[in-house]
């Protein structure tokens, strides 16, 4: 956080049907709905989440990320950042307070990877849902499905790794947790964080600009993620892989698709990190098991990703 | 037990490299290895057992299972099984006491299915390993790699399921925990029990006689189910599927091939079962969710099995 | 099971607050209410259950268990059994069908540690709660609180351990699990079970006759005993000791009390047994680390037990 | 880290008997022993930790902590985190470079609960133990005993937490994560986090300057807090309280010493936070269930401190 960006604080999905959009978000993953607004956009946050939302829905022709977002400590470094986003070339965007309901103004741009992201400085502080702010208890009672704790970082798919590299890790004070080096040393997958997380963003080489993988909520416990894979197959949810491991981040975790097609994740465990450590290096020869440490090589469907 | 049969007792595997194969089901599952015999064969068995031996590695040229024995409650109920056995039109074949190190006499069949089932009553009482008979701790330190709890049953693959089921539940006392059914009623997959456990032998039909699909042994708790993901990969182990959770009997699994070709499974949990419980069916237009409940289909894998 | 007796069936409980007891019986242990009768009483069942009942609420005055049942294999059985309680001198009364709702007829008797049983062969079959009896899913979505999932055993107080053991081993066709002998070899404690079971009925000894220790009930997994923990706290509920592991058995276990002061009991785990298996012994001079593993010494509640 | 302080560094503590101290701390704990020095302390790590050791045992003739050291981000934030104790009116002694093997100069200081820190920002840097850099494996075999994860904090007891208060946030850059405050306001615990974690320092009040209650030790899962409760009673080793969960950081731990007399905790989860979170507030009338969330009340052996 040595700029003052925090962590993830939204992102914006596209559905085609909402009602079944919002049946999967809740009734599965287990988020909350918050707020509705005029376009039609449903808020929705993970139980411990102190402010008001963390995922917004759009309804829409075709699925996908509109953008994702990330919450600034406060005004000053808003405005910091937003000057030393134009010191870098990046062109901003100013989106109003109110735009999104009970959220601050937004400083919006574009990565070179052809993403779309954000950052805010406030937004409404609703605190934890479902325990007391006074003498908590350990977790909230009526919570649904997979019981997603936190909506936690997004996989995107892009072209220009090294010139988002350099605006993630110079501009906006991200560090290099892991990367994914292919023969010559040239990165094609790298794991980008502001705190101990293993991730906060990641990105790995797409030809194409500005596609989406997945958006990954966290949850507590490798038993948390069986309950996760019983549920999808419950729910006749169609999944993507998992119950697996990572070898990259080493997180515990299973892929499944939203009724739109918009690839979720949930995942629990992977490593810690301090801007002390050495970035985790995996060899692309090793991607398979870089992605699913266990079977140790892709299947087909996680190479799909959407526009 | 009704019939005073009362567990699988052992099952003697073939293997092209002892050495190879030593490893892996010492330092990988984690047997230990308690004997050797003149025929090269090497005895291992998992630590809560109390008698010397349950797995029987057997040099030989192709991997398979040569048979599987199953502990009678006492010489009393084995010469009432053989004398049933005889009744039923079953040719016995007399295995003398010592043909194996520290086990008594065995009586040998062949199962309309085209394996070979031993009983016996008397094998050396060597304890539970690494704890002590009295005040004995909960687990002993020193286990290695996947700390196999024990071997639980076979899968079978071949012909005439109902001469074997009649053969199992009326003469041997085993009764049917779950089945899958055709849409013509016939039943393609026959999961039978000897006492609460969710099976103790299981069969898949399959036109050829005598297939072996694999050896299971028991782990305590889902974490350990991911700690065997995580050894078969870091010991570069080929992995089958896993890890998931079965629809028939509900355990949470993991396949993988021993150096020779042989399938094992480590899997937790599963449903229990008592003599009184309507067997649970599956639909045979389900088989891929009764196999793999999260996937939802057959990986190709599954259905190579050995000779 | 070499006499039929195949495992308990129900425990009938006084309760001295019908409704704080169902809150507490349904919300937080997560049974489910089956049926209630003229005489006040309220019937419950576990999910996993195919019976109609296995807990029986009676309005009281003072707390404590009225009777403990065993389910026999069939009629014949039971039949043999009557005759085998009346060849070994014990008075045998008969309740008959329709006692308790959907019950046929018990055998009811003393044993001589002062606890009364019960033997029935019929009792209507409902099936597991909530999922389907072909293709069913891994578990019901809707359970509460601590998702208890079976009625598993009660652990009895009282004096005349030998001739209990005698009337359970010998008549009953339980078999001795795991002990604790004082100096002399006195035997101070039995764990009996009917099939690989830790236990199914445990005696401690104990000057007084009839006293109840607690009713315990089967949870899946250590993280199920942790949620149940939680939820005696969130709850307000009396504990006792816990979360920690049993040395006799190697449970992991909670104990807690019900409104009324009964002891219950939520655990997972545990050794499993075979008839073949010695006994495992624990001496009286580790009767703290035998009863609570971790904290190797008895608290006082634990020495509370009701008339 | 807004003041460029990482992270708890290493803590050095007082032990009778270094072959006891380190059996205790490497076969029991699952340390590693990475150097000596002249003065006869031991240095040792955990097996994630990047820096050669954060744990240094020291023969003593009483236990207790002789100081806990925080890493900085670099030597520049060093040098100003070193002026801004200085206009604090915080005497600084420099220890230099060495006195503690591969260890950087450090900066030491006295705090008004009258326990003694120190800066750092350079040591050497050995990787994480027993995988490699390129291509990790999720973990590596050969640990022993509990496998700690990492040294994470430590609770201190002394006087002045408000003056401590003000040091630890205002000059050093730690946020208020969760707080104890009696009737009057006045807060009575204090537990102060750099990242997202839920503590890397922990106050509460005492009379006494300069009191030790534990340093702890993560650890991956709730299944590894009841493998260490096992091997407590495994070792004999002398347990103060678990496994349980806190409700201060929700947290599930277990409390146990090493042969000394100075308290361990090992530990796993517990809430992340951020620097937006308002922090959370235990009332003092609820300090049992603040401390120990499943018992609720305070043993006796919990409230004994070392000097």
């Amino acid at each position: 956080m040595k700029k003052g960006v925090m962590r993830p604080g939204h992102v914006q999905i596209r559905v085609l049907d909402m009602d079944e959009a919002l049946k999967h978000y809740t009734d599965l993953l287990g988020l909350i709905e918050t707020d509705r607004d005029d376009h039609g956009r449903v808020y929705l946050k993970a139980w411990t989440e102190v402010d008001k939302f963390s995922v917004v829905l759009r309804p829409a022709d075709e699925p996908g990320m509109d953008f994702m977002a990330f919450k600034v400590v406060d005004e000053a470094s808003l405005q910091q950042l937003e000057k030393d986003l134009a010191d870098h070339g990046v062109e901003v965007e100013q989106v109003p307070e109110g735009e999104l309901k009970d959220c601050g103004r937004r400083v919006r741009f574009n990565a070179p990877s052809g993403h779309t992201f954000e950052l805010y400085a406030d937004k409404k502080y609703t605190g934890k849902w479902g325990i007391t702010e006074v003498n908590p208890e350990a977790w909230p009672r009526g919570l649904d499905g997979m019981k997603a704790v936190r909506f936690d970082h997004c996989l995107l798919y892009g072209p220009e790794l090294a010139a988002t590299y350099d605006l993630f890790v110079n501009v906006l004070g991200f560090y290099l947790a892991e990367q994914v080096l292919d023969g010559d040393g040239t990165r094609i997958a790298q794991f980008l964080t502001l705190s101990t997380k293993a991730h906060d963003i990641a990105f790995i080489h797409h030809e194409e600009k500005g596609k989406f993988h997945h958006a990954s909520f966290y949850l507590e416990t490798w038993e948390d993620v069986l309950r996760a894979a019983d549920l999808i197959s419950m729910t006749d949810t169609s999944i993507d892989i998992g119950p697996t491991r990572h070898g990259l981040t080493h997180g515990k975790t299973i892929y499944f698709f939203d009724p739109s097609g918009n690839r979720n994740e949930v995942f629990c465990g992977g490593d810690y990190n301090y801007p002390d450590h050495k970035p985790v290096t995996w060899q692309a020869e090793q991607l398979g098991k870089a992605i699913f440490y266990h079977d140790r090589v892709l299947n087909e469907r996680f190479l799909t990703v959407l526009t």
